[in-house]
């Protein structure tokens, strides 16, 4: 099946917004068979929806598109789009009570007037709930044109629910109506499928020259390298194979991939790396504690960001002031005046001062020069110094990252992270 | 001058990766006065990219790319115009000169030798150079025919370096070139501009009623609402005018928003709200502290992502396990068995604890219940308790938020900065 996605919103052309939906519709629809054949981007002009809507559906037939589904005149999405198809608005009481009990239970009662236009849908219209925010979902089929618009709206969180709890399972629906149409025997769906692992701590030139003698054995398999400033993706792609078929090529490739990467590879799909060392804490019944300074809380924000976290991880001292290093860390004064704050001997006082101060048998510790100012010749901006420590094993190296201030601080995070991990790992 | 931005990789039409380029170009480039009049993106396949360049050159005349500048077999961009536009790849001594370089300065040395393909150009290219990365930018122009791609790398940070020193200064000497090419007077160019206003702590419907009666007041200004997890920023937009009448009519608009919203605007533009709390505190020449539980580093990273934060921040505790709300911040033992780490009592002697840890002036401490677990029917998951210090004036209140644990979180920490804000604007 074919698909158009069409996102609405002048911020999103004029760059007031990134387009963080386009990337989950690209994933959830190409791993459920339905290839986005285009995608295209208009403002919040009714015109300029209005074309973009019925050329889609006069190209493919089908479109999908987000925002313009909240309360305010901005909004247009729905009312164009009703127009369109000559199917006038009208109140549906199941979203109006859904959305009334909403506003009561976050305590915002009366619900403001502009939202009850929130409600209104256009005639024949299937209402899509959405139990995360006050723009319901839609979705509008007309069988004898063969024709279909999905409305989602443009908060993430709304979309993603909405796509996977409602989109999602009415379209396999759709495929499996169409595929047995015919009488006899379906064909098998084709699809795109992916597999990525995740790799940190070596950079994307040095992988290639890695496992780039194994790229012509992935064949017909594709290998895309995805660097970012926490590691490089290496996602392999399988191209309009049937679905069993394709996952078979992938695990393999996978198995040999893995064995040219050894420790560098540290998950697959979207593990985090966070979620990865809390593990190997959990697996020895230990408890994780952080000491950082550059990163000035990163570091505990990416454990915490975990769910359930609390049973391994204890907490963290954000050192930023050289005084609070001493003072909550016990790093001695004299090495802090002798080596400074970004040396081995200070991050190994940090490490050993998180140990100490949480009761922690596990902990990472960060000290570093993010910049944009701060830097001598000696010590540029991007020198980090990074400690793990796992019981009386303590492990300290010294890194110098490129980047600006945010790439310096996630890089930072992300090394001390992997520093642990690789401790962790070793027998 | 309308140009089309064309974005290369799989992941981006697989969703692997999301599409932050996009946005850094309509924002850059719509202030230059360049439309963007078509956005498409293209998998990495040497076709794809082939037709996709040469239909956005038929039709349009300019064509800038993002990605595929990559050392591996997966970056085909570069490969792909040079035989599009039938000029041979020849090596460049400069570019090849900055590349080993780089590769020198960052103790990656010797270079390996898949990077050596980054500094082949087009023949007849302007390389632009990337301190930031190892693909350089590059600008082919055939005044002849009057076709111009401009190819940038993929990583968002190189691109913007680009963009910003190389690309945009070309396009406005280019528009001038074009504008005075008909030997008369100018016409002053017609541009599009946007002014934001950021404000906190009003969800979308109340603030529409605050300000939806000076909608009409505002035209031909559009008004935007662009709701996210750490507020609603307000965009206007002036389509289509001579600059400084845009500007004027934005300056006017902006004062009349401003008006309506008091103390809910936070800011302009950017403006990140922990610099606007950064800069109260050094007005009144204080110290910074926090302690946090639910957010887990997440307020401490919001403080210290600005730059120079430092002569203001001292530091953090993570108090994620109850017994470090105890040993570091001194929350009484009683309070947490008697009224719960989620509590008006704890939080109030979270921020006392953290004042008095750090001896700062200032703190900001928040504890609430995340989820995915935790809550229960008087505490449900959301319910986060804020606290902030001036000296002896403290404030402290309870939210509920919508959303998943990651927004939870964001709304928290920046619920927990906006509540610090508000009291130092207390006179």
């Amino acid at each position: 099946m074919n698909l158009e996605v069409l996102t609405v919103g002048t911020e999103l052309l004029l760059g007031h917004t990134i387009d963080t939906n386009a990337a989950e519709l690209g994933r959830a629809l190409a791993a459920a068979g339905v290839q986005i054949v285009r995608r295209t981007t208009v403002p919040d002009r009714a015109a300029a929806i209005r074309d973009a809507v019925a050329e889609a559906l006069d190209r493919t037939g089908a479109v999908l598109t987000t925002g313009g589904l909240g309360p305010t005149r901005d909004d247009m999405t729905k009312r164009v789009v009703a127009e369109l198809l000559q199917r006038p608005l009208e109140l549906d009481p199941v979203a109006l009570e859904a959305l009334e009990a909403r506003f009561k239970r976050l305590g915002r009662w009366p619900m403001p007037a502009v939202n009850r236009s929130q409600a209104e849908v256009p005639r024949g219209a299937t209402v899509l709930p959405n139990p995360r925010g006050t723009a319901p979902g839609l979705w509008l089929e007309d069988p004898a044109a063969d024709r279909l618009v999905i409305m989602l709206p443009g908060v993430p969180s709304e979309m993603r629910g909405l796509l996977v709890e409602e989109v999602l399972p009415r379209l396999m629906a759709r495929q499996q109506r169409a595929g047995g149409g015919g009488g006899g025997e379906s064909a098998q769906p084709r699809v795109v499928l992916s597999r990525t692992l995740r790799t940190t701590g070596l950079p994307e030139s040095a992988l290639a020259e890695r496992i780039g003698p194994e790229e012509e054995a992935l064949a017909p398999l594709t290998l895309a390298y995805l660097p970012s400033e926490t590691g490089v993706d290496l996602r392999l792609t399988a191209w309009g194979l049937e679905r069993g078929e394709a996952e078979r090529r992938l695990a393999a490739g996978l198995e040999r991939l893995r064995g040219s990467l050894g420790a560098h590879c540290y998950g697959e799909e979207q593990t985090d790396l966070a979620a990865v060392v809390l593990e190997a804490v959990r697996r020895r019944r230990g408890h994780l504690a952080v000491a950082e300074s550059c990163t000035g809380g990163l570091l505990g924000e990416r454990l915490t960001a975990v769910p359930g976290a609390s049973d391994v991880f204890v907490g963290g001292v954000v050192a930023y002031a050289d005084r609070i290093k001493s003072e909550l860390l016990g790093v001695p004064e004299d090495v802090l005046a002798q080596h400074g704050a970004v040396s081995e001997e200070t991050v190994r006082a940090m490490v050993v001062g998180a140990q100490r101060a949480f009761l922690a048998d596990c902990a990472a510790a960060v000290t570093g020069i993010a910049g944009p100012d701060g830097g001598t010749p000696e010590k540029p901006v991007g020198t980090v110094w990074l400690a793990a420590a796992a019981g009386a094993n303590i492990r300290v190296v010294q890194r110098i990252f490129p980047g600006d201030r945010g790439e310096i601080r996630a890089r930072g995070a992300q090394a001390g992270l992997d520093l642990l991990r690789r401790l962790l790992l070793e027998p």
